[in-house]
């Protein structure tokens, strides 16, 4: 094999295998219970309305001309038309020029990334994070610091002192955090606004699980919250990340950006240069499928989420020992462990493998120093409740038995 | 409107719109004769294939459970599997672990631009080049250079002498070059490669129209030729794009990247990090369509196209003043003409609109440094031939009048 190191661009060091993917491959064996990957249960996929848009579309000559043909890198008008009428349901008022559709949210996390850093400029991100958004921003090394919130004991002062380097943006998945499933409460959001203005830092708002409220009062989004302190969005410094993957399906690979006018057209050059646009059929099929149903197919996922989401509630209630702490979202499709100091999430995943036959994702890797290794990530999204209460069961009997080596070597 | 520039990244300053896709907007008016956008006719889309493709899919529950799901961000295996037999049939032996699905060629440029660039990084195009390549590349902010060949006269010793900075790769398009139409022959690709050896140059190769050839030899590939010499693809330097947009149907946004098996496990990193995967469907679609019809529908293609680049060849033999040069290529969608001196490529488009209702794209947007402002690129893919020889005979008239005003002047 011929030496490649010396070849590739300095970020090439940043780009690490994700834990998470490894263990999708877990997925595939039958007798393991996996809390793992945070995807949707394809039972729940529109696939009769999908597969009649593709057909109405296909069978038209003009309308398959432009669905087959390259187009515009906003994105499909009609598209952003309807996202721009969802949104002011949400309480932004935009146009379709203040929109670009993109690959999913993982392209958005992408390119605002590639927007905001140049190496070494300093961004914040919560402690711990969406692993996607820290494996998307490392390709532009930039560091990583601490947002300021309730994780987080920086002063402002700290980010605006002296010698500091000024932060180019922050990420913040304010609804049903991934990994945590926590919430910005309303007073949270507009501390985090504050903030915001007395650092002049733009905020990137990743919103993938905004359609999966299961209890509680909606909340406005940092971006409908700063366009009104603003007087509109074009005047605010918050980008809006949405995503039809948890809401319909992922495999169309359609997400959008939200944002002042100026900063879109950026992204729309930047579209262009990466790869042109999204699939023009998808598009127009994502198009025909939301606007006719993307509320009762939410309705629905939101029913049998939340039936999971009690259940693992209910189960890390009754089976986990004492001292195990637990976050009790309102939505989303995660759970988040803390587990006693010294237990490793790693290993205890590597046992519950090997003799539980049950599976999660490891805490450290959402954080962008890989530390707090206690910390665990289950998901409840892809099991019916008594197979949750099987696999918690399972695990806290393996914790358990940690626990107990522990406090025997201690 | 709120300044963003001093948030942006430094690459944002060398993101610039570009004047084809402007232009494109232009196809709309139908009294426009346009030899401007490098895209396919639809009239020969596959749409029943593709229609019948997507139903049988989406129509059979276990298939589309997974069509409609997250998946892995190598590609759909069957696809790869597919892809690897087909590369074979073009004499590069390699397997699926070889390869890399993409959304289309565009972002295999993005991503080789992003594996090897570091901001202020040397790199080698050729002189002129594709446009979407140098935009691709300008976002990780390379200085470029001029790759060795008949239009240079770079020497070897000028890349290596001291205070050079060694190039990090060379792009180059070998079959029916955009925006030239012209190729490699066998003697200057294994020239190419006894240089980009001396320079230990890892090479790109952008095979975009290897469909589309009219007439001549089949050339071996820059790929076939390196493994050749290094005993195979996993010991040789030179990484293949290759596109479905130019074969079957652009939008669907299919490409591939073959290289060596630890260049795509570096990619497939990046590929996760920057959206995941491909749409899962449309690389099902694609490899269904592509399986059984690749080879028929691109003969169709090619008999629609030959008659149409002989068409614009002819029409330019009759119509063009003497002085005027253009390439005659064997094949792809292009011809490159030369004007006089002082004839700016750009003003003559002005002047062509509205005088001749006549579209074509200015030749300066295509030099890395847009130098030589005397050129054009003509596309012959979307006209029936009478079309051509009507706008032909336009341009070449407003041409006419512009070369008398010149020499009027003088």
């Amino acid at each position: 094999m011929s030496d490649w190191s010396e070849h590739y661009a300095t970020r090439v060091s940043h780009m690490q295998a994700s834990e998470i993917r490894e263990l999708l491959k877990l997925l595939d064996q039958p007798d393991i219970i996996s809390f793992a990957g945070g995807i949707p249960d394809p039972a729940l996929f529109p696939r009769e309305e999908i597969a009649q848009a593709y057909q109405r579309i296909l069978g038209d000559p003009q309308l398959s001309a432009v669905a087959l043909q390259y187009s515009i890198s906003e994105g499909y008008l009609p598209l952003r038309e309807w996202l721009a009428g969802y949104m002011g349901r949400l309480g932004v008022a935009c146009t379709p020029e203040n929109i670009l559709i993109t690959n999913g949210s993982q392209q958005a996390l992408d390119f605002v990334g590639k927007l905001f850093i140049s190496p070494g400029d300093s961004m914040l991100v919560a402690w711990p994070t969406y692993l996607g958004a820290l494996q998307a921003f490392s390709s532009y090394e930039p560091r990583f610091d601490v947002l300021p919130g309730e994780n987080s004991n920086r002063t402002l002062e700290s980010y605006t002192s002296q010698g500091a380097a000024k932060p180019k943006f922050g990420y913040v998945m304010p609804e049903f955090q991934n990994p945590t499933g926590t919430s910005l409460s309303l007073a949270e959001r507009e501390r985090l606004l504050d903030t915001a203005a007395e650092l002049d830092l733009p905020l990137v708002e990743d919103s993938a699980y905004e359609k999966l409220r299961y209890d509680g009062e909606r909340v406005p989004s940092l971006l409908a919250l700063a366009a009104q302190r603003a007087g509109g969005i074009d005047h605010c410094k918050v980008l809006y990340c949405g995503t039809f993957s948890k809401s319909i399906v992922p495999a169309l690979r359609i997400g959008w950006i939200v944002a002042a006018k100026p900063v879109i057209q950026k992204l729309v050059l930047m579209k262009q240069a990466s790869d042109l646009h999204v699939s023009t059929l998808n598009q127009m099929v994502m198009h025909e499928v939301a606007s006719a149903r993307i509320e009762d197919l939410a309705a629905n996922m939101r029913r049998v989420y939340r039936a999971r989401r009690d259940a693992m509630l209910a189960a890390l209630d009754r089976h986990m020992p004492k001292g195990i702490h637990f976050t009790r979202p309102e939505g989303g499709m995660f759970v988040w462990v803390t587990l006693p100091e010294g237990i490793d999430g790693a290993e205890l995943l590597k046992r519950c493998i090997e003799e539980g036959r049950v599976a999660f994702v490891p805490g450290a890797a959402f954080f962008a120093d890989r530390s707090c290794r206690n910390t665990i990530r289950l998901s409840f999204s892809l099991s019916e409740p008594a197979k949750i209460d099987e696999g918690i069961k399972r695990l806290a009997s393996i914790l358990k038995l940690e626990m107990a080596e522990m406090t025997h070597a201690a």
